[in-house]
């Protein structure tokens, strides 16, 4: 098969060649954006969603489902919320043959399904913090391109919400919850920045709202999450209030935590390279595959050794496959290296004769392991690659951000780090005319942590600021 | 708090009683019939989604997901399917402020968004059989009376789907799926039986269809389960084909196979009683909880040996809870057994001196166990509790059939089995002035093989047969 087209100088087209020849999803579904999960798409998201989970529930957070229909009359009780979100619902008119008498959105987001209930789940200060969370799907009538998990119509979401006492523990929670989310990105060896939104650009109906951002080379950026304070902005309008200590009526402030399939998707353009897919261990359906290469003498034993070594590594808790098909091993190689497998293990009579195996990582690192300890030595393999992986990801990053002092230099081919006095007037004119949006003020740097210190002048008014933003292009 | 209502003489105030009490749903949602899954009501469906996938994937399904988006010109390929749904689709009609071009179904089932997949994906018998499934929500427009997990209008449903070489292929994986539904119910200990559907009553589109059903009480069933053969009745009109070996092209014959959160309905109905729910130990979120009964002198030493009998389980793979809150132990005791519990451990000074626990189980059977092999002593409590689920389980569904040999004698207290000459005439007399149905013909006599044998002649019109048909009211 021909090979794939060049990442750097034709992102899309090799995003799109990547997925369809690995067979990650199928986007010739009759419906725009309605993309399916295939079973190798699905093995994937079955460990991201296990990741999700793994890091989000020693927080407090219990999962529950709500419904997917929202009646309008719900979506309208935030002002800002349904304005914000008016061009995207799709709407539900008809039950049968019989029109409905209150139209019924299907879940942008599930603020306005969630806290009708939760007016009537909090009565007391002893309620709180109350803490859900599900993961299910959310639509919205996306009019731009769409492209598969970065932008699509039906969207796998991971979406927290919680009640809390007042304003300093729903910071609390914010700060809990990016903490969560730095966990996870660390496990997927995916570098971010995190800003928070300026005022024009807040989630509709939030306080304040912190986004982090994939950098995806160029100018483009990919929101993979966000977290947002609510203030009481909606326990108002929805009822949700509680008893303090004293007897006394509060209103509670409401944070929410979102991840959607776009993580996978960044996951996918920040490690997939020439030869196909590449998966950080903790998310790879399969983290090991053993090839055997048998002579023909001796190819039983070999085989049985293979099967052994497959065993071992399974009762020790690893995502393994055997590949005996009668595939030469290295049209095996370029299919299981298509489908970013981190570790191979390849195994022929000397493997056997030494209680060993080769192990070729999907960086290409060789190492021949021993058997004693088999767990032990393949665990080793496996971090040293998540570490490699997480190095090579963070050169890249930092290659694509750069501090930029004046006006001219904001470009087309680099995300710039600016001084920003933090006014609306200023923020407005570094979008003016260019294909770029101030996405926010840097509130942790990531990777960058070294290249701190204190900002330049406001890149537009030249005043002295103590904040950085960052300007690039949503993609 | 006052007792619950008698099961037995008032079984929907008991259902809904305890299903409040425990909070395991919450059917205060504003749109009829959509229910909220709360953090314990999910923490049980987890355990029912685990189980189902446990014993599908080693038949050779693929878990994927496909839109919920259906364009209704799909939906209409198949004139049958559309037919049998046409009152019951939720229609999509705007995205925003526009107007759809083509009208877009909630899926009230999948065969029409997986069938346009399906024709891209088969193109030679290698790529046969065919077998996926999903676990998502499927939307019905009912005009029923709802009923939490019953009866529904969001519902959570496995979905598997198959596409195989011919009939024969197609009837072995209606074989296998059948097995495999019985390996489910015997984990849950919900003995249940077996039909074929008559002509007049299968899904819409199917060749034939098969249905567990399990006996609610009085003369009431509930479809727990089902399994259909389509032959090509789909594969044509969506131009689902494949090359057979000798390179001619074929029309392949499919299966479905499909369990509803009616199967955790079930559950509750057949175990809950005067004390609230109880939980097989397959799907219990929790299946031991200790409870440590210390006296003052020795408190901080029996909560250290309850937190390492926690430990102990826990690392075993058990799903267990330390109760150690300051309630009164008769307290702990009405809380636990109303969320179904299999097991409680009591440890109090005694019990730590003779490094023991003593068991109680949910159907109140007590002994001491040594802490000696303490996870192995415990999977044998779990297994008796379980085996004594199912006994006593097996004793109600016998109390609920009755071989009926008279037409008089068919009643509204216990379900019916009748032979039945297979005629749609005699089987519609059957249904004629009574409240009742035929469900179909007996495929599998569940916890009653010892009952076989020969059926009486047809209950209508005298006729000898060798069909037994059961009678019954349908939930």
């Amino acid at each position: 098969m021909s090979s794939l087209p060049d990442k750097e100088k034709a992102f899309f087209e090799w995003y799109n060649e990547v997925l369809e020849r690995s067979f990650m999803t199928d986007k010739r579904y009759p419906v725009k954006g309605s993309n399916v999960w295939t079973p190798f798409g699905f093995s994937v998201l079955r460990q991201m969603d296990r990741l999700i989970r793994e890091k989000v529930e020693p927080l407090g957070y219990q999962e529950t489902i709500f419904p997917t229909l929202i009646p309008e009359t719900e979506m309208q009780k935030e002002a800002k919320h349904i304005k914000g979100f008016n061009e995207e619902v799709y709407w539900v008119t008809h039950g049968g043959k019989t029109q409905l008498d209150v139209r019924l959105a299907l879940r942008p987001t599930s603020e306005t399904a969630m806290y009708p209930m939760f007016a009537l789940w909090v009565r007391s200060h002893k309620d709180l913090p109350l803490r859900v969370y599900q993961i299910q799907n959310v639509f919205r009538y996306e009019t731009k391109t769409t492209r598969p998990f970065i932008r699509v119509r039906e969207i796998h979401f991971y979406e927290g919400h919680t009640v809390q006492l007042g304003e300093p523990e729903a910071d609390a929670q914010v700060k809990a919850d990016l903490d969560s989310f730095n966990a996870i990105t660390r496990a997927l060896c995916l570098p971010h920045l995190t800003d928070k939104r300026p005022e024009w650009d807040k989630f509709p109906g939030a306080y304040y709202s912190i986004a982090c951002e994939y950098l995806v080379g160029g100018n483009k950026t990919l929101q993979i999450g966000t977290v947002h304070h609510y203030k009481d902005n909606f326990a108002k309008p929805f009822g949700i209030g509680y008893e303090d200590k004293d007897g006394a009526r509060q209103s509670p402030h409401q944070t929410t935590y979102g991840i959607s399939e776009r993580l996978l998707g960044a996951v996918v353009a920040c490690h997939g390279d020439e030869r196909g897919l590449v998966w950080p261990s903790a998310v790879a359906p399969i983290q090991v595959v053993i090839i055997p290469i048998p002579k023909e003498s001796d190819m039983a034993s070999v085989l049985a050794y293979s099967e052994d070594v497959r065993q071992k590594l399974s009762s020790g808790g690893f995502r393994v496959a055997l590949d005996s098909s009668d595939e030469r091993p290295g049209a095996k190689y370029y299919a299981w290296e298509l489908k970013g497998v981190p570790l191979r293990l390849e195994i022929g009579p000397r493997e056997m004769n030494e209680n060993a195996v080769t192990v070729v990582n999907r960086l290409k690192d060789k190492a021949k392991i021993s058997c004693e300890d088999l767990c032990g030595n393949v665990r080793k393999e496996l971090e040293k690659f998540d570490t490699a992986l997480l190095a090579k990801a963070t050169a890249a990053f930092h290659g694509r951000l750069r501090i930029t002092m004046e006006q001219n230099e904001l470009s087309d081919n680099i995300v710039s780090l600016v001084g920003w006095c933090g006014s609306e007037e200023c923020g407005k004119k570094v979008e003016e005319g260019r294909e770029v949006s101030l996405l926010g003020t840097l509130e942790d740097f990531g990777p960058l942590s070294d290249r701190g210190g204190n900002p330049p002048p406001c890149i537009m008014c030249s005043n002295e600021t103590t904040q950085w933003a960052v300007v690039g292009r949503p993609l």
